[in-house]
C-alpha cells in the first residue's frame, strides 16, 4: 500500500512545573504528530519529539515519504538512514543519553515505523499488537509517576496537584494518582535534593503503601559511593533504582555492590550500548522506549535479547500524548519478556490529539486497544488547537535547566552532583 | 481466525548416504507436514522433524489446536509450553547439541507457529515476510552444501551425484551442484576423515572456485589443538570454521587462536546458550534455525541479539522440503542482521510435497515468494507418496550411526576424536 503524503504537526501541551536533576519542564511540553496519507483512504498516525532539532530531521525524511510502501519497513528504515546521512539531532535536555547518528535514525525511523504499522493494521483490518506476534497480555501495568514539583509556573499558574517538595507532599500525591488511576507501583523522579531527602520520601512512601513496589530515578545525580550508600539504605524497599550514576562503568561499580538491581534509560539507550552494558553486568533493567529504540519491532527485539542475558524489562517514558501511549500499549502486550510495569507522564497531562475513551486506566492498567491498528482516531480539533498552543508558546525546545534558572539563577545540572 | 483442526503427517523421502562425524545418511529422510485447517477454507502449513519422539510430543499439542486463534501467537506458546510439561524430545542424530524441555517447546512451537503465520497471511493476503516487518532482501542467497558420500546405500541403490570421497571427488560434486544452482559459496561437511584429508579438500576446492567463500564444518570432531591447527592452515581460505570442537568453553579456546571466526549450531541453540557463548566470546557467527529456535518471530530476534554483540548470522539446514525451504526464505528476508548465504540441502533430495514452480535457485539464490502466507500449495499427491514412503520404509527415527555400522561394525561418533 502506497503512501500518497504525510505530514509532521508539532504540538505543545500545559506541563506542570515537574522538577527533575536537570531543572523544571516549561509551561509546554512540545511533541510532533505524524498523519501518513495511502492509497484507499487509510492514514497511520505517530507521535514523537516535538523539540525544533528533531523536528528538523524528521521532516527530511517525512516530505519523503510519497510513493513508500508501509509494508516494507526495511526499504523505510534506508530511506530514512540516506536521507539523514550521519546528521545528529542535539539533545537538548539529556534525560536519555544523548544523540548519536545511529539514535537519530532510530528515533527518526520509530515515529514513521509506528505510522506505518497503524496503516498497516486499518490496511488488514487488525490491532497493531497482532502484527507484532499477538499479546503476550491483554492488559498494560503501568505505574504511578511521581515528580517533586513547584506549586506554580513562574506566570504565576498552577494545577491541580500543587506543590511536592516534602516527602509528606509526595505521599500525598501518590495518594491522589492512585486513587484516580490505581496503579499498583510508584516510581519517585529524584535527583532533585540531597539523596538523604529523597531516601526519606521514599521511605515515607514505603509506608504510606507497602504492598506496592517502589521505584526511584535521580538521572545519574550520584556519583558511586553516594548511589551504593542510597541502595543499602533503600535496601528491600525498592524494586530497582533507576540510573543513580552516569555510564556503564559507574553503573557497573554501583552494580556490584547494590542489593536491588539497576534499572536504565541512560546508559543503554541504543543496541551499540548493550554489549559493553550487558558483558560489565551493569544493569538488571532496560527501560526500553521505542522512541529511541528504533520503532516497535526493533523494542520487541530488544526484550528478546534482555530475555537471553538474564535482564529486566520495564519501560521509559517522557512526556507525551495519546498516539505515543497506543505504541506503547501495543508494544508491550506483545513483549512477552517485559518484567514491569511501564512508567507513563498520563497523568500529567490536561490535553490531548486523539479521541477520548480508548486508553482509560483502570487498576493502573490499560487495555490494549483492540480496534484496527494503533486503535486510536486523530481529534481534528484537538490537534489543531494544540498546534496553535505550539504557535503561541515561544518554546522550540525543551530546556529545564534554563527554565530552572528563573528560580534558582546559578543553577547547574545536578548530574553526579552528590 | 479460529482453528477447525490439524492434521500432523509423517512424511519420508530419497535421501543419499551423506557422511557426517555421526555416520552416514539412511535411505530415507523422514519429515513431518502440519496442515492447520481454519475457517473460511484458510489452511497454513508447517513443516518439522519426522522422529518418532518429536512425532509424539508435536502431536500431542496438534491435537489440542481446535479453537485456537491463528493470531495469538503467546496463547499458542502458553498451549504447547503447558501441554508439553517439560517433556523432552530424544535427539537421536546428535548434530544441533541435544535436546532440553525449552528446547522441546521451541521446537513444537515452531512447527505450528509457521502454519500460524501461513494461515494469517493468506486471511490478510500478505505474505508471511511483510508479516515480519518486510523484506530488507529480495532473494535469499544459498550456499553449496557438499557432503564426503558413498557411491550407494547398503542395498545398492545409487544416485546421480556418485561418490564423493577425495578431494578431486568432492571438487567434481562442487561444479555439478554449481552449473545447476549457481551457488556463490560452499560449505564441505566434515568430520568424517583425518583433518589433514578434509583440509586438503577445501585447498582443492579453493584452487577450483578461487573466488566463492569457503566453510568446513565438521562437527565438533576435533580436539582444540586439533581445530587451531586446521584453522592456522586455512587461514585465508575459510570465511569461517563450523563447530570444530565440542562445547562453549572449547569453542572459545578455539576462537581466542583461531584466525577466522567461528559459527556454530551446535554450542548456541536457544537463547539460553547465547549469554554464555557470547560472553565467552566464543563465536563470531551463529547459524540460526527457525526449526529449534523457537519458530520465525524468535528467529528475527536473534538476529537483533546477534547485530547487538557484533556476532554474524547464518542459517542452519537439515534435510527438508519445500514448506521448510519457504519459512526459511521468508525469515531470512526479513532478517537485516544475516550477514552470510544460508545452508540447504535441497540439491539431494528428490522429491517434495509442495507444487514446484515457487522455490527455482537462481544465481544461489532463491527469491522471497510473493503470494500470501508462505506462498507455496501442498501437492495432495505428493504428500501422499512421502507418507506411504515414511509407512513402508522402516525407519521411525535418524539413526546415522547404527546405519553407518553397516559398512563399518565397530563405528563409534567422531566427536572430538582428533
Amino acid at each position: 500500500m502506497k503512501v500518497l503524503g504525510a505530514t509532521l504537526t508539532p504540538v505543545a501541551f500545559a506541563d506542570p512545573p515537574l522538577l527533575n536533576c536537570m531543572g523544571v519542564h516549561e509551561p509546554s511540553a512540545l511533541r510532533s504528530v505524524l498523519e501518513v496519507e495511502c492509497e484507499d483512504g487509510v492514514v497511520g498516525l505517530g507521535e514523537s519529539y516535538g523539540d525544533a532539532s528533531f523536528l528538523e530531521q524528521a521532516r527530511r525524511v517525512v516530505e519523503r515519504l510519497a510513493g513508500a510502501d508501509v509494508f516494507d519497513l526495511p526499504g523505510l528504515r534506508r530511506l530514512v538512514t540516506e536521507t539523514l546521512a550521519g546528521a545528529v539531532v542535539t539533545d537538548a535536555h539529556g534525560l536519555i543519553g544523548g544523540y548519536s547518528a545511529d539514535k537519530t535514525v532510530a528515533s527518526v525511523y520509530s515515529l514513521i515505523e509506528v505510522a506505518f504499522l497503524d496503516a498497516q493494521g486499518h490496511r488488514l483490518g487488525v490491532p497493531v499488537v497482532d502484527l507484532l506476534g499477538g499479546a503476550a497480555r491483554d492488559r498494560v501495568d503501568f505505574s504511578a509517576y511521581l515528580f517533586y514539583k513547584y506549586e506554580t509556573h513562574q506566570d504565576g499558574s498552577g494545577d491541580r496537584w500543587g506543590r511536592a517538595l516534602t516527602p509528606a507532599e509526595i505521599v500525598g500525591q501518590a495518594t491522589t494518582m492512585i486513587e484516580e488511576y490505581g496503579f499498583g507501583s510508584i516510581k519517585l523522579k529524584g535527583g532533585v535534593f540531597a539523596p538523604e531527602e529523597e531516601c526519606e520520601a521514599i521511605e515515607a512512601l514505603a509506608e504510606a503503601f507497602p504492598d506496592l513496589p517502589l521505584r526511584l530515578d535521580p538521572n545519574a545525580a550520584w556519583q558511586v559511593d553516594t548511589s551504593v550508600k542510597v541502595a543499602e539504605r533503600l535496601d528491600g524497599v525498592l524494586e530497582y533504582l533507576e540510573d543513580p550514576t552516569p555510564g556503564i562503568e559507574g553503573m557497573a561499580a554501583v552494580a556490584r555492590r547494590a542489593p536491588m538491581p539497576l534499572a536504565t534509560n541512560m546508559c543503554v539507550v541504543s543496541f551499540a550500548d548493550v554489549a559493553p552494558a550487558f558483558r560489565a553486568e551493569a544493569v538488571g533493567v532496560v527501560l526500553s522506549d521505542h522512541h529511541f529504540w528504533g520503532g516497535l519491532r526493533d523494542t520487541l527485539a530488544l526484550g528478546t535479547t534482555c530475555g537471553a542475558f538474564g535482564v529486566g524489562l520495564s519501560m521509559h517514558s517522557n512526556s507525551h500524548l495519546g498516539i505515543s501511549l497506543a505504541a506503547m500499549v501495543h508494544v508491550a502486550a506483545a513483549t512477552r519478556q517485559l518484567t514491569y510495569a511501564c512508567d507513563t507522564h498520563w497523568p500529567w497531562k490536561t490535553a490531548d490529539v486523539i479521541e477520548p475513551g480508548v486508553l482509560d486506566f483502570e487498576g493502573g492498567a490499560v487495555a490494549v486497544p483492540t480496534g484496527p491498528g494503533l486503535g486510536v482516531s486523530l481529534d481534528r480539533d484537538a490537534l489543531a488547537r494544540a498546534h496553535e498552543r505550539y504557535t503561541t508558546c515561544g518554546q522550540t525546545n525543551r530546556d529545564d535547566v534554563s527554565y530552572m534558572r528563573r528560580w534558582e539563577p546559578g543553577f547547574t545540572p545536578n548530574t553526579a552532583r552528590w
